[in-house]
């Protein structure tokens, strides 16, 4: 029997990881990844934090290169090889590659389009202005980085108020650039509630950071085709010699669409739990596949990176013969501006309200180590509960310390369905360094209950 | 109808916690504390911190002092007052004023008996010497701190690897005190497994601090009544101005035993989970009492704070004429000693031998941040799982930060009765600063499903 061949569109989180579970399956399937950027297996979550200099070095942000894939698994990786049309009755795949032109056909049987998603480019005059970026690969990351370090801007532009404008306002404000954020909505975070974002706000304030809600940019306006400023619907203008795109991303899903692999309503693709899509032997996964959300109990489009690597071993596993279930998200996300940590997991109020969903909410405040221990300091939670059953639906925390991890144990508690009373009754740890007598958890928690 | 009287017997944790809410409860009750020492409601578990200097005063560690009990909340409180009696079924406690020596009668309708545990002091030659302490009270914190202060010792001796053992080797170290902890036992930390301890003992000797085991103290022996060696079990004679016995605790149960309270094989008083005793309106709850454990499936004794807060919340619930039950616990248990976080919950591999439970186990190491992220470190994680369902039994953690909080995730995951592939596929938070894409809580879940 000849080798089983694998092709996968994509050689990122998901479509590295599903490569490599392959393998670890299947010593002697032929398996080849067509990635159309220079790299393959980068962390996009990092970009941040190199460009903003904590991390020192691109090469940091690989897990694993070309030549270890290649060497140590036995994985054909094509860079800059574009994959232009799957004929699904054929099984075959159309491939250009990028450097010299020449297109070639490549047959599989199982196919996994793992083809991430793109930023969403607001249709603004002047949007292609040398100095204006959007922040997704490794390459963005890089020319973002070299322009900062050449050019030295000194006023940047964020526009949208989301996890990654925070988090490239941090890295613009360490490379000492003056930054503006410009939102269109009335409040920053769209997923999330007020009560957190208020102190957001505030910590943006206390880095000089400016704000500008409930706004649109109308152009960007700039001398011999680089921008030196943003024009805003009431007219007023904003210097900037440099701004980054931070309003939101889209699947990577028409070479899917043009198939006839089945999406929904965000154009992410339809997957069930083995992340199948409709037709046989096409496989999705990572940032341009839909989710399972065990609250909503439906398909969402939720991309993250944990969700792209552990659908892609999900994917991975099932190509290769095997019989793997992607477990669901319940919406978890983290992340960190400047010295504020944020988590939310589960339903926010905003989405238990759009749902319909008979709900009680609660904020609370109280301290990440004992009340009188040095370094403690007060998080906020807010929690939402199902009114009828008092199960929990969703929790956000801000705070200047331990959120992540906090936010993982109602994100355990959410998947394992307990309601607030159960978790106000947890046994946690306790010592005055690391956690107060009542965590904060327990006392969200118990506090809440009094409202059911 | 007159007002409900209730009388509590010990004014810590579980005793105050009980008291505040029946006030919370019944405006109108005559509520009374009799408490043997001189403070109430003190934080015991932040006394090695007040001893090293961390925390400046003995105030920081009385969560609410006697006016704030009296004045706000109207709870008569009685200290240096010993119940000496519990005649049962004439609802009455005798009590003596330790001040005075005058002994007076009290009726209740509801009576707590939360009267704490003590130290274990073995049955050493010399040990009532000058220099020799245990650590339980405020008022023992407060006589080591002085003497730290005023005696300047330069040889500390620490009987007992457990906890407090390594908290006070910390503080002894902290103020510049040379350090030997003997303990009895193979190995430390009795309550966690090897693959664990030994990242503790590589700590404690970074930190200077000698360990001997396997080797009892015989003597301690001294000039003018005042300590300045041990002697061990091979003669060996070890220099020390100071000592803290760390050898365990006991329940103070005989005064329950005395009136016809059960006890169970600890000594420590049997509750139902309303906290009641096998006696008509006699309650118990905090260190004096044992709690049901979810994972054991029976009453254990394993004083906690936090279990004593709790404990005390819901008997002071019932006292009042409500219905509140207590959860119970997995014996979730963190600390910290220098640079290293510990914690466990559940069962340790060598409780699942003694118990008999078929089970798996594994350890990893797993960053806790992403990998390339200044400040990250690996932590140490082991998992036991039950051989025939997957069930998380236990986890047991080590490392420099992120500890804590991980431990209540396979808590929580523990008490809602995740199995192991459960907890692999949750969906927990991921940034770079805070956590990695796999969080060590999912490769350790991941790493031990492999076994089963």
């Amino acid at each position: 029997m000849a080798n089983s061949r694998f092709i996968i569109i994509g050689g990122v989180a998901a479509g590295m990881s599903a490569a490599s579970k392959i393998r670890s399956l299947d010593t002697d399937a032929e398996i080849t990844v067509f990635e159309k950027s220079n790299y393959v297996s980068y962390i996009a979550c990092g970009m941040p934090y190199f460009i903003s200099g904590v991390i020192d070095s691109p090469r940091r942000l690989i897990a694993y290169d070309v030549s270890f894939f290649k060497e140590k698994r036995n994985i054909n990786i094509f860079l800059r090889h574009e994959v232009l049309k799957i004929i699904p009755d054929r099984n075959t795949v159309v491939v250009k590659n990028l450097n010299s032109g020449e297109e070639t056909k490549h047959t599989y049987d199982k196919l996994l389009i793992s083809t991430g998603a793109r930023p969403f480019i607001p249709p603004i005059k002047g949007i292609s202005l040398e100095g204006i970026f959007t922040l997704r690969n490794l390459e963005d990351g890089i020319t973002i980085k070299n322009f900062i370090d050449t050019r030295t801007p000194r006023n940047g532009l964020i526009l949208g108020a989301g996890n990654i404008g925070m988090e490239m306002a941090e890295a613009f404000v360490s490379r000492g650039i003056r930054t503006t954020i410009v939102e269109k909505m009335p409040g920053i975070l769209g997923t999330m509630d007020e009560d957190i974002n208020e102190i957001i706000e505030t910590e943006l304030k206390t880095h000089s950071v400016s704000l500008i809600k409930s706004k649109g940019i109308t152009e960007f306006s700039g001398i011999n085709g680089v921008m030196n400023k943003a024009i805003l619907e009431n007219n007023d203008s904003i210097e900037a010699d440099v701004a980054l795109i931070g309003a939101g991303i889209r699947p990577n899903s028409e070479l899917a669409k043009e198939t006839g692999v089945d999406t929904g309503q965000s154009g992410a693709i339809k997957v069930n739990n083995r992340m199948e899509t409709n037709i046989p032997d096409i496989f999705a996964a990572g940032d341009c596949a839909e989710a399972f959300h065990l609250v909503y109990r439906r398909n969402v489009y939720m991309p993250l990176g944990t969700t792209a690597n552990k659908q892609g071993r999900v994917a991975g596993e099932n190509m290769a013969g095997g019989n793997a279930t992607f477990a669901g998200i319940v919406g978890t996300s983290v992340f960190k501006v400047f010295s504020q940590e944020v988590g939310r997991t589960g339903l926010t109020e905003k989405d238990a309200l759009r749902e319909g969903i008979g709900y009680v909410t609660n904020t609370i405040e109280h301290y990440s180590r004992a009340h009188y221990f040095p370094g403690t300091s007060k998080i906020r939670v807010k929690l939402i509960a199902e009114r009828e059953t008092g199960k929990l639906l969703g929790a956000e925390l801000v705070g200047i310390e331990g959120i992540a991890q906090r936010t993982d144990i109602f994100a355990t508690a959410i998947i394992a369905g307990l309601n607030v009373k159960q978790i106000a009754g947890l046994d946690l740890g306790y010592t005055p360094p690391l956690a107060p007598v009542y965590d904060p958890v327990l006392i969200a928690a118990g506090e809440i209950e009094k409202k059911l």
